[in-house]
């Protein structure tokens, strides 16, 4: 048996979920502990173990407001609970898999080597403003934890079945293939554990399920999977693409942000010297989605209001998901065993999957009020009416569960 | 009796139709003639009268190389001509009528007036690329046709109708409300003649159509048409948006033309004082599309290939359309009369029209292979099949012929 760390680092949170696990086996979470608020201070810790709150909700000192702090911090914790017994140093941890965003054309998790990271710090390029977080947690782990294994687990792999003709933009194949332009597809990893679970759910084998999953949090996607694997999916070369988001305004114009501003070209202040990021970037991942819309990046807010601008923000993310729930039927033919909602308002927010799958009527999907609106607290649940043609269903998706799962499968790790 | 002019200028074509027109009634096609290949000349003169053809196609001496030129060869071409009994004069010319691409909030055809004239400069700036010839020939209409009225009919005025959630882009309202950034749409003209011919057709009261229509040419759109107005479309706050085109790139990550090149928000060398182009508005409008997959803009090429650029071309159109398609079902919840083909590709790429429907055929649409391998000569012609749940039509859709129709119902015009 081995400890894994499974580590989740966004812009202004970090999260550690540790596992044991055995080669092959599903492994078993032990602990829990996260920080987050780092961008709007006090940073708050929450610590849990087997299951157990052991810290709730506690405020932390101010000299920690990096990402780096942040990862220290929570070691200390782990390290400081006596009842923790799998660690009670440092060198007990095997294993630290890492959640990055934009993982290129890798098609599977890497063990990270100096030439892996370097490859990542390239690819940071394509995604400035999602892998940098990561890229800061990585190199924490290898000062403070010089006995473990790092892996990297990519947002993107999930997405590398995508079909050339889905996958190809109509632009200049010579410019595409160096500056390496084409559709990646993120939240992939959340992909992965809502398709193996809704296989054991369904009680099919996961080479012959074909769902539609809607990932729908502050930052917000869909996938077609066929056969179990992505076959289309709504971001693309970055998350910036498809659905809007919290603060992301999704698929828009692409000459939109020059009639926004001028010199949406130049680099954005927050840019470094490392990271190239584009104002025109900064403005369309940070500064639209429901938050420009409404105020607030809290949809449980919205999706309760009557505010006019609260509705616009609810109708309009109703129809850009229906657009593409009736894109991806299409494009698998009509095969899908069901739709699932996942991430923060796909799990919480009965309003809106009653008000998608309401919309979604004609392709024979219907609801089940009673079902929709109770507490689910199992892997999978249904809220489908029984004369739904296909299922409805709701996952709770565990990204952290799904890298340490990944990495008991990757044999240069048990040898 | 009046003599209408409708006139069609694109950047390396002008396309005059001549009329004759009463007040509220069908306008009658008398003579039509086009100048093409501005932009690779000899530019080449065609001309018919009541349906014969006069002149086939003639080299144009190479004097004529602006839109500006093309316009008064044209109007002489009608005046020389003395079996034109209609215009022996150019002040037997009544109304002169425009297609403008881009109408800002225009909700219906304006008269050209100096205050009219001067709000579409203005609105140039929203569609640099594809307002200026149009309101070059303006210019010399005025000049030349000092005793015709000038009407300009609007490629955006028939979607005035999609509903603000729809419209609303998520980003900051203020600067979305101040530059005027939102969804327009294009392909108007023919959309509202198409919807009108379809009705015809099906013998449908207008306001209870439902369709779904595609104008595919180099150009490319798709439109939701609920009550025959329009519902929702795929073309945006500019043309670019949605399908590719011969040299767009329809919708794309919108941080994508970052990742492209470098400084794309500066002006691009097409860029005048007048009209402000950016670079990145000059690669994803014209250096994108299938001409810069397969080195070719005619389709009918693509679509009769097997070569691997021209497959993926192909394939990739079929996704995007097909994309739409599942996504307007949704839209119109699946309340549709027809799915209806049009433009160019629409009208004679069989192959294309038979990859479409057979993809989408988990909503009820089949093809009918002989009618759909037939030379259709009407206006609007049946492809489905008999088990076709929803009809499947092509149109031949008319734009010049639908300004004209425009003219005769406004009143200002006929007192």
């Amino acid at each position: 048996m081995k400890v894994i760390l499974a580590i989740n680092a966004g812009s202004s949170s970090v999260k550690i979920s540790v596992y044991l696990a055995d080669k092959r086996t599903a492994p078993r979470q032990i602990a829990e502990s996260q920080v987050s608020g780092l961008t709007a201070p006090p940073a708050k810790l929450k610590y849990s173990r087997g299951g157990e709150t052991v810290i709730k909700e506690q405020n932390v000192d101010n000299a920690v407001n990096s990402q780096d702090d942040a990862f220290a911090l929570l070691l200390k914790t782990l390290e400081d609970d006596a009842q923790l017994k799998e660690i009670s140093s440092k060198s007990d941890v095997a294993i630290a898999c890492h959640r990055i965003v934009h993982g290129g054309d890798y098609k599977e998790s890497q063990l990270i080597t100096p030439d892996t990271y370097h490859h990542l710090e390239v690819l940071s390029d394509l995604a400035p403003l999602h892998n940098g977080a990561a890229l800061g947690i990585v190199d924490s782990c290898i000062k403070q934890l010089p006995g473990a294994i790092n892996v990297a687990c990519f947002d993107s792999q999930f997405h590398s079945t995508i079909p050339p003709h889905i996958s190809t933009y109509p632009i200049d194949p010579t410019i595409a293939k160096k500056n390496r332009l084409r559709k990646y597809g993120f939240h992939g990893i959340s992909y992965a554990f809502i398709s193996r679970s809704v296989a054991d759910y369904l009680g099919k084998s996961l080479d012959e399920l074909n769902i539609i999953a809607l990932h729908l949090g502050s930052g917000a996607s869909v996938c077609a999977i066929k056969g179990g694997k992505s076959w289309d999916t709504s971001m693309g070369l970055t998350p910036l693409a498809g659905l809007p988001g919290a603060t992301r305004s999704g698929s828009v114009d692409p000459s939109l942000v020059f009639h926004y501003a001028s010199d949406v070209g130049k680099l954005s202040p927050a840019a470094t010297e490392k990271l190239h990021i584009s104002k025109a970037e900064e403005i369309l991942n940070k500064q639209s989605g429901w938050k420009s819309l409404t105020g607030t990046t809290n949809f449980g807010i919205i999706a309760s209001s009557d505010e006019p601008q609260h509705r616009l923000a609810f109708d309009l993310f109703v129809d850009r998901i229906c657009g593409f729930l009736g894109s991806y039927y299409v494009s698998l033919r009509g095969q899908v065993d069901a739709i699932v909602f996942a991430g923060g308002i796909g799990e919480k927010s009965a309003r809106l999957r009653s008000a998608v799958v309401d919309q979604a009527s004609c392709l024979g999907f219907a609801i089940d009020d009673a079902k929709n609106n109770a507490e689910g607290d199992a892997t999978v649940w249904d809220v489908g009416s029984k004369d739904s043609k296909q299922r409805v269903l709701v996952c709770q998706t565990d990204e952290q569960f799904e890298m340490a799962r990944d990495c008991t499968e990757m044999d240069a790790l048990w040898q």
